[in-house]
């Protein structure tokens, strides 16, 4: 893309931005019509053709339509009147994960490479940077050939370390480079942290709905995990928390306060301010999964780690959402107070990261493109989710509820009463769709009504026709 | 090297093998003149240059001498006469291994760059086919840009799981690609292995010494450890396991049976046999951590799976010590029986091994240099290991003993007593001498009087020099 292409993305980009905000907020009603293509582009020193081309990603975004010989009206669209989820009601008592044989095969079929992919919580491989990162490869394994091949130490290689805590400054707290231990993927990350913090029979308390792959670690390591209240908005309950913290003796507390998978939850400040109060106050390690941060719709979200004065904030974060899952290069900044017991696990179970991909995501992040890249995947992804959202909205029956994320690629669905996620998801599959039914999510098997919508991949007819038949499968489910 | 070039090095590599052979076996006596070159040549119908280079290398081994116009003579050699430490005999009651930061230490220590490296069980890079590795690498990410980049199977990318598979005949039993798991090494196939298997608190069977990495990760994950008398030649006391089991609830058994780290132990044929019958017999799960079985001496030892007839074993192999430690990628067959908790605890910790590691092996595997690579390498190995035995025996004080390794590149050395092994350390270091003290192989903190030393690296007078000064502080830690 050139320069001039490209500003002129961003022209036509900002302005459907601030017209969808208006359709959002009720500025622009439904029904209403909107300001014709001249008098906008008056209006905003911009040419037709830039405005054209904002109001056509308005329509593939079901926010208007163009009525012939008369110009754009905003749809009496359902998307921003359909209702989140409500917070959940989980069962006060630390529950065992059993994983059973039936979610082994759900997590699998996720990623069955012939459905439909609206299952596995992946970026569309066309999302990514896979040449540049490539030739990074290359290029590092030409410019030393012994250095890929030697073990790492258990830290992670240098150049990564220092380019990772570069990063850190987004988050609110600087990091410096020893802050940082490089990790097979943010799933070992969070391992790592699991095994640092508590011992075996041990409390966990996560949030309700959590990443099945935390409960899986944590059934994995014999911990047992106790579901707190979660908002679909607003993220983990804290008062909940607090009021659980008061109850049973817990060893760690789990959180995605950013774009949670599989809620898109993001907790306000002042909220993650009081949780890591209650953590410090108490002295409960609290780690953070953060793996979705970089992938906001408006700001930056600050970390934990950021109110945190006496090291009990465990930082977790990830390359797989953002440049290549199969690279399995994730980071921890374990705080002062794990960071040896952290090092310590590391040692004993995979003592390094291995250091080709290491060498070669510093390689690319050292080039400077990252951010480039990221830009532009924020706004793919923030437009794709609010396609699904608005195809879901419309095509589901009554009684549906829906997630609004404010980052990330998932979707939280709420189906009307009386259908089973399990079995909707069990027709999908067999169908040729893939998507996450809600039990997985929940070490005690709740959230039966839900499924969780992946918006990774490029927006198709095939995504559009998916969803017209899972809606359908919904609506017979009803019957 | 052409053809020729190999054929060359064949002959004489052989013929110096057979001589070598008969000093040790004592065929030829200490004192004795070998045949003059032009004789050998006749008999062996070989040219006067490969018998030369024959004699050269018997001299570069410390078994020979040339005296000026006289011929070769068998040296005097305390090598072959130098015992082998005894059998150990640790206590009899489960320990929980604490590590503490003075081995945090040294193990860090035993990989600085600076020192001379008889501390690491690593392979100097020199000796690794890297420039091929990358090649392959680069080959696997120009063919298929995205192939890279997505989350593999947990299990393993196919290619890879079946190159592995075919190489497992060598091992005395087939496998096919299902039965194989990819790992982040060796360590993580442990790792899996043990919370597989067991549970926190358990108590784990294990060598004594053992490897500290499998010690680290007992610890790790909560479990004790129960060490087992192991002789230096034949590994594991079969029957004193017998004797533990039937004294202690044992949730599983680590063993090295093929060049122990760090004895170089090769349990007998018959040996083997017994500790999987006793293992079946008792449903314990007998985990065998095989990391070295690939760089035998003489001949390819089999693996306990051999005689395993109901899944009992649990077999582990690695890279590492063959082809690139960096790249962290082992395997594990778990066997039928623990098949189901192994794939769930990959999937719980890091998800899957990094994709492109995993992809340039299997090409380079494919390509088919790596059983060529193998020969060459065995054989540096053992002559690398025969120089540094030699010139332990020739440099230490009397009351020294010395391991006499069938495979791998490790010695195991017995000091003198009244001599420190952790001081030694001390003063090694200081002295830019990396080695590995015996204290980090025991849980209960045994082999105070023990040394490992790796013969990894190519020989250098650097290397020989090292010998010497440590032979010097051992003897002034005598006085």
């Amino acid at each position: 893309m050139s320069d001039a292409d490209s500003a002129y993305a961003y022209a036509y980009e900002r302005l459907a931005d601030q017209l969808a905000e208006q359709v959002r907020n009720g500025t622009l009603r439904p029904g209403e019509r909107i300001p014709s293509v001249r008098r906008m582009g008056e209006h905003h020193g911009v040419s037709v053709t830039t405005v054209l081309q904002a109001y056509r990603k308005l329509e593939a975004l079901r926010l208007v339509e163009a009525k012939p010989k008369s110009g754009f009206y905003v749809l009496p669209e359902r998307a921003y009147r359909v209702p989140p989820p409500r917070v959940s009601t989980p069962g006060k008592a630390p529950t065992l994960v059993t994983t059973t044989d039936l979610m082994d095969t759900i997590v699998a079929a996720s990623t069955d490479p012939d459905a439909v992919p609206l299952g596995a919580a992946l970026p569309d491989p066309a999302l990514l940077p896979l040449r540049a990162l490539s030739r990074s490869m290359g290029a590092v394994l030409r410019r030393d050939v012994a250095s890929g091949h030697a073990y790492g130490s258990p830290s992670g290689v240098p150049e990564l370390r220092r380019e990772i805590a570069k990063r850190e400054w987004h988050t609110g707290r600087t990091a410096a480079p020893e802050d940082v231990l490089v990790t097979c993927g943010a799933a070992e990350a969070v391992s790592l942290a699991i095994r640092a913090t508590t011992e075996a029979g041990d409390v966990v308390a996560v949030e309700s709905p959590a990443f099945f792959g935390t409960l899986q670690a944590i059934e994995g390591l014999g911990r047992r995990a106790l579901e707190i209240p979660t908002c679909p908005v607003d993220g983990i309950d804290v008062d909940a928390l607090e009021h659980a913290l008061g109850r049973h003796r817990v060893g760690a507390c789990i959180v995605t306060p950013n774009f949670h998978n599989p809620l898109g939850s993001l907790m306000p400040e002042v909220e993650k301010e009081r949780l890591v109060g209650i953590a410090c106050e108490r002295g409960i390690p609290l780690i953070e999964d953060d793996a979705f941060g970089e992938l906001y719709f408006d700001q930056p979200p600050p970390s934990l780690r950021s109110w945190d004065e006496d090291g009990t904030v465990v930082r977790i974060g990830s390359f797989s959402k953002t440049l290549a899952p199969g690279y399995r290069v994730g980071w921890i900044l374990p705080g002062s107070r794990h960071m040896t017991a952290v090092h310590r696990q590391k040692l004993a179970s995979t003592v390094a990261t291995a250091t080709p991909p290491q060498l070669a995501i510093a390689d690319y992040l050292t080039g400077g493109g990252y951010d480039k890249h990221l830009r532009k995947l924020r706004r793919l992804l923030r437009d794709n989710v609010g396609r699904l959202r608005a195809e879901v909205a419309a095509r589901f029956p009554d009684g549906t509820r829906l997630s609004r994320p404010r980052g990330g690629f998932l979707l939280w669905v709420r189906l009307p009463d009386g259908v089973d996620a399990l079995e909707l998801h069990a027709k999908a599959l067999a169908a040729g769709i893939s998507i996450s039914p809600g039990p997985i999510f929940s070490p005690s098997g709740a959230f039966r009504s839900f499924v969780r919508l992946s918006a990774g991949h490029p927006w198709s007819e095939r995504t559009e026709d998916a969803v017209d038949r899972l809606a359908a499968m919904v609506g017979s489910a009803m019957v």
